[in-house]
């Protein structure tokens, strides 16, 4: 069931111990909503522990200063289960998977939001979740003082490419600005998140552009990394970030797809696209899902040639669907 | 004289042939700048000319849609000649040497402005001039319709590197949300100032990660691109944009510099910096100028080498005079 966010303030209020959840592979907007509102919560002198599959970048670390890791050996008896931009159960991971049909309360952005749980307070045209908990907690009446404006400033600036993306709007910036009056520390976050290159992530980017491939006339481009270019030049997850985006932003291109070969088998691919593509819609074929100009799937095989065997036609018949390919082959639209 | 923002307002609208004059190698804050105020004049029933020593790239001449280039051929008797973003003379270049002292009105926000005007309206803290011509419109009363926003929004995006850089303050996101309320497009102009990279782009990328060289333990990054690259990958002055921070986004990196050899002979030299660095004071000793986190001059010498002797004691000494050299030369401090 949908509720709004001030019945999702209420909710909240009334609940003692809180176990707050983020997504698989967490990113800017999961954690720093995630320890958003867990702080905010720990000042209204709640007890709130935070849980997640994959351990948080070290960057992200110090966001969570006043809210633990859930560990369960400890005492603490979760009451209220609460996802923060978890779109579906597929991004729980294996840590979230006792609580797959636990969930009390979900607060998302994602459109393609799975509504898998209890109650959903989900805005599709908010630029990030963050966006959602900066309203919450001002429907709990609980102040933004710095290290919360931090988390909440952390969430909107990684989630729209530090308000370059499409998704930003004027409501977006209003709230980073006055996230910057409450203290939070933009530069140095900006800094940080957007403009820091380490030396690994500059020899990746020297390896993957060598490694660009084009399809169907310019407007698909793929860029493979298998495990020995992640390996040899040390990148790491955060390194990453800024590669992902690459392939699409080559002039022309209007589906850019980056794929990683995973530690634990099969293949990561990272889509972001230009409208009128939509990469949730060619994702979500295979399991994933996100947003229209960015999305992500899994294809647990063997090789990348017969993951992209199998993404690439349908790459194909979207772009054909959508009438641009000049030469669909027959049958696939 | 230093006048108000107010004050400017007022002359500018008892004057009626206004020549709004721009930096030379324009950029979206100039320009955005000068076709922003032009258009608000021609609005307000003024006769306005717009004059730049460099041809702007093509991305921004739909800006000047209802502002004419000036040419010294036709009947337009400048009357009111404003300059806006020129922080000193030796930015006018060729054309606009006529009117080295006879600029009426200086509207910038450069702390080292030259105060080269009859009047000045500087306010050092703004983000970009755009913030400052964003207050004069208001003070104008002329209504921010659709294609004044774009123009502003440029200028504003432009110069705090889509809202990343530390000169962005709140109020400069607050203003963004405002020209987004008022019809700019954001998400196309984020998308072409940002967000797209040219082929040559990336072949030009790809050949300067190769030249990186580091001097003084890390601390300073040198990216030098001969004339022979820049032919040779077809790029232009858009496609090095990027390129230019990226010496300084390398981590450890507190000055990054590229430098391009000229069409004309010397050397231009990019300086990008981390606080405590001021590359505003190194490349003052070189007759140029900017900000203290991005400054540029020109070295007049036969070669790359002569031109980098020359500017590497200056930065060596700038970061001994910080105490950020353990082995500062004797003598330097």
């Amino acid at each position: 069931m949908d509720i709004t966010i001030p019945k999702a303030a209420e909710l909240l209020l009334e609940q003692d111990q809180i176990l707050i959840l983020s997504h698989r592979a967490p990113d800017g907007d999961t954690l720093g909503s995630a320890a958003a509102l867990g702080t905010a919560l720990v000042r209204r002198g709640k007890q709130v522990r935070f849980l997640c599959s994959d351990e948080p970048d070290k960057k992200f670390l110090d966001l969570f200063a006043e809210v633990p890791f859930f560990s369960p050996e400890e005492a603490f008896q979760p009451g209220y289960l609460v996802s923060v931009d978890i779109a579906s159960t597929n991004l729980f991971g294996d840590a979230l998977a006792p609580y797959l049909d636990r969930v009390d309360l979900c607060i998302d952005h994602h459109v393609s939001n799975g509504d898998y749980a209890k109650l959903r307070c989900l805005d599709p045209h908010a630029a990030a979740t963050g966006e959602l908990i900066y309203d919450l907690l001002g429907e709990m009446g609980t102040p933004i003082d710095a290290q919360i404006a931090d988390c909440l400033y952390m969430a909107l600036s990684t989630d729209t490419g530090c308000f370059k993306y499409p998704n930003t709007t004027s409501r977006t910036l209003r709230i980073a600005a006055a996230l910057i009056d409450c203290g939070a520390h933009s530069a140095d976050i900006n800094r940080r998140m957007f403009d820091t290159l380490s030396h690994a992530r500059v020899a990746l980017e020297r390896l993957a552009l060598e490694r660009l491939q084009f399809h169907y006339n310019g407007l698909c481009a793929v860029m493979y990394l298998p495990r020995s270019i992640l390996e040899q030049t040390g990148a790491k997850g955060t390194d990453l970030d800024g590669i992902i985006a690459l392939p699409r932003q080559l002039e022309g291109v209007l589906v850019g797809m980056t794929v990683r070969e995973r530690k634990d088998g099969g293949f990561k691919f990272s889509l972001r696209g230009e409208p009128p593509v939509n990469c949730s819609e060619i994702c979500e074929q295979f399991g994933g899902g996100g947003h229209q100009a960015a999305a992500g799937c899994v294809l647990d095989v063997p090789t990348f040639e017969e993951a992209q065997a199998q993404i690439l036609p349908a790459v194909q018949c979207h772009l054909a669907a959508l009438g641009l390919l000049t030469d669909a082959p027959a049958g696939k639209e």
